[in-house]
């Protein structure tokens, strides 16, 4: 196990104030700051109203993504205006600081005070623990939006990767009949040995017709004006990838289609979860800066 | 499969309405009374404003429940306001009439008439499929109320009958640590042959504070102030039970805990599903009946 | 937790030997008689060489079946020959007396010595335990005979009791298409509810051609001539019913269809969790008894 | 689908004679050579005797390895003994000649030919398909050397590639409690998120005590002599891994630990299936060559 650390935890949301619980919960010392909305001093967790003794932590986490607007420190629950510059400006080479989707601007202002941010939301063990909040996210949307159980739907889950792969074992999990459009022969393969019907993903028009409910990992064009004619009119579709998405919404909203966008699902619906798995990150980078 | 009939569905809910559509799908002759705000009339789907050619029927659908209050039918998606008896008097001995949860006046007033209704509610096979989206709807409640993850949050299932089977079985394909509250030895078994924790329910107190959820399937007092007071302040209870439920709710209230009791789940989360479980019960009473 | 005992495990073959050891682990006093060649002392573990003492014991356990051939205790693990007679003769009526499948003349030459022995075999938390290590053996000889995986393989359970649906959940869990075969609505929506295609029992014949594998578990003739000839010749039959079995074994033979009937699969696949199960059992019935 | 093809199957074992009459049954012309002891001659399937027709085929598939020894084509069902070289002889360069696992002189014999082997064994699709006959061989071996039911049998697996994977899972679909030892954080957060426990595997020992079976997947040496001590004496071992596979035979053999080194489990346990992927990534071949 790790040894006792100082933790500063700055800004962001409900991930965040459960990360800064549960690294208290472990044995450390967390400060928390700007996320005074939602943390509640305990032992060992302190609510700061500034960063003046922020020299003294061992790791400094910052929010994901870092940035809220123009330069501003992501701060969602708090009251607190701060740039990211200042909050830089408060921090030393030799700690240990974390961010999360950190952008080019402020990535630039730390190298000018030869800080290293390490990203941890740009590492895989992170968007894999992400990508089970993600699947029962959208069980929970379809469930909420279809009149059928998902139990004997026909799901066709688009794209097998991490996101795709849990949704498509969660979904089959629950009784679905789920396919698996993929492009690549070893997708189709692993598809088929975890016992998933397959669809090329270059070739889905004219199979569509049958699915109940659609769901897309995929951040590119695959359900177009064709895909979505093809579609039965009550089919739901459910977008989980990232921008651009991967639905013509336009095409979409003419032919009536019902298309639900849902991005961001692990902080909205499990931020615990959520911040036990930045939790685990952050440790792993420690473990890593350390040897 | 069954020869082509004259189904006759007689107000009641979405399911109702589903079930008429199903009906006329397989190709029966389906004619809607005190359903026309969810009916649209289709090849083989008439709406039906009066019950003058009900004597043609074949089968006669009466909803779930098929009193609404005072001896009034059930039309909860109809303008129309008719009683019980008034339709009795309208049908024949030589029909099958069938119908959801027949209470004593109506089965009463049926028998002056020389009619039989077969209560489709109380077979078990419609049990059984009720039981998937009760199931379903436990889970999503426990998805949109819970601010972890269903996989890997620890559940106890209180009762092992139908509705505790389906509901351990699916939190355990989504990664909860599953465990079963059962009385009988043999239950105890079948929940460790399929890979449940056990516990006795007759001896939670003293074992619950680990729980994340607790559902209850047991319409008896099994979570008293004892065992409330045992539970975590953050566990979840969702109550599935029928009344008088198996929740101390005073209690409760008193130690803020967070309890939801959650009845009628078929028709509330798929009532397409139930709808279509409806039509299986009245195709296997038709054929036993047809015998 | 039980208090501890003086247990006496006489006679029978690798599960009893196996119980022995386990009521030692548990720290129970326990002594062996007639399971001389699978049994090594230990700690709170005896070889006894008569019964001499056996009246000390406050638990006597007969082996599964009692009785091996003529009267004579069943005694596969030694070269002792004992009547089951001279057993009961040397043990008294304040002691728990448990058997397995206790045979008509066993159970009247107790009653005549004023003895109860509770048969352990007949208890249904048992009869679900054995159900796992049947369902298990019925996997591992499917694998060892069918030149295909069981991933994908069309498998036919006929029968949907406790072996019926642990075999199927399991051979489903490895990603076979299952289907049931069953009788009662009731069986069929529970098929149903657990993601398996149906088959009438009684309307079978017209129906099978598709499977690789039937899994029989009726004890009656289901698979008869008319049935076996609509067999695929390559589909392999495996009949875990007990005598007098569901296949007409002459009209197979005719036919050249593979059938192999694997009677009291428990014992030989997993002795040491079969004498677990019975131990499980025997606690419980000192529970019943003790209160 | 592909347009008929004529094919012509060189040698193997009951893969290879499977693989033929696969192709003949969707409608291909097929040659088989070498393969008498296993290839029964039916409509679109022909037992050739030599290869003077061969230059008519589109598609020329040997065997897996194409050699045995010393240069001559593998031919394990058939008593004819030819050289790789002569049977590169009767090529021609405008044939799709397909092999599984080329050695290097094969490949160089080709290549003066102005042949191209494609290497079916080299391609992704296969190794994953063939990982579904190989975990279930694992699973048969489990069942049939462990005197304890898979369900509730501690397991642990050693490596998170495909073999792994599908180990653990199915091995959990059956009711182990499995964990997986892997290197990186992102194979142990796959695990974690499919439900099994995780440890390191390069700091095994210590932890592996509580184990009853444990199946490696990993090709070095990852069970030397500490971490075999630190195993109980009856837990058993299976190595799936490759030469020069992970466990220290001779230091096992000392310490009395039961190990089972099972190689090429596809075309042992499920010739069928093994042939089915073949023919499979055969015709992804073609489709590739096609374009």
């Amino acid at each position: 196990m790790l040894r006792e650390q100082q933790f500063w935890v700055l800004g962001g949301d409900m991930r965040q104030a459960k990360l800064a619980q549960l690294l208290a919960k472990d044995g450390h010392r967390v400060h928390t700051f700007a996320l005074e909305e939602a943390v509640i001093p305990e032992r060992g967790l302190t609510v700061d109203e500034n960063l003046r003794l922020v020299e003294r932590g061992d790791c400094i986490i910052l929010p994901l993504p870092v940035c809220g607007e123009e330069g501003m420190l992501n701060t969602s629950l708090s009251s607190l205006e701060v740039t990211v510059e200042s909050v830089l400006d408060a921090l030393s080479g030799n700690q240990i600081i974390c961010g999360g989707r950190v952008d080019e601007e402020t990535a630039a202002a730390a190298r000018v005070r030869e800080l290293t941010i390490y990203d941890y939301f740009a590492r895989e063990e992170l968007a894999v623990d992400n990508a089970v909040p993600t699947a029962e996210g959208c069980i929970q949307i379809a469930m909420e939006h279809l009149p059928i159980t998902i139990h004997e739907a026909r799901v066709l889950v688009v794209g097998y990767g991490r996101v795709g792969k849990m949704t498509a074992q969660r979904m089959g999990a629950l009784g679905a009949k789920v396919s698996v459009a993929a492009r690549r022969y070893e997708q189709l393969a692993w598809a088929q040995a975890m016992g998933f019907g397959t669809e090329r993903v270059d070739q889905l028009a004219g199979w569509l017709c049958s699915y109940d409910l659609v769901v897309n990992t995929v951040p590119s064009m695959v359900l177009g004006r064709v895909e979505l004619s093809d579609l039965r009119s009550d089919c739901l579709i459910i977008d989980l990838a990232s921008k651009p998405g991967g639905v013509d919404m336009e095409a979409a909203a003419q032919l009536g289609r019902t298309v639900i966008w849902a991005l961001s699902l692990p902080g909205k619906v499990a931020p615990i979860t959520a911040g036990a798995a930045i939790k685990s990150t952050i440790y792993n980078i420690l473990h890593e800066t350390d040897s």
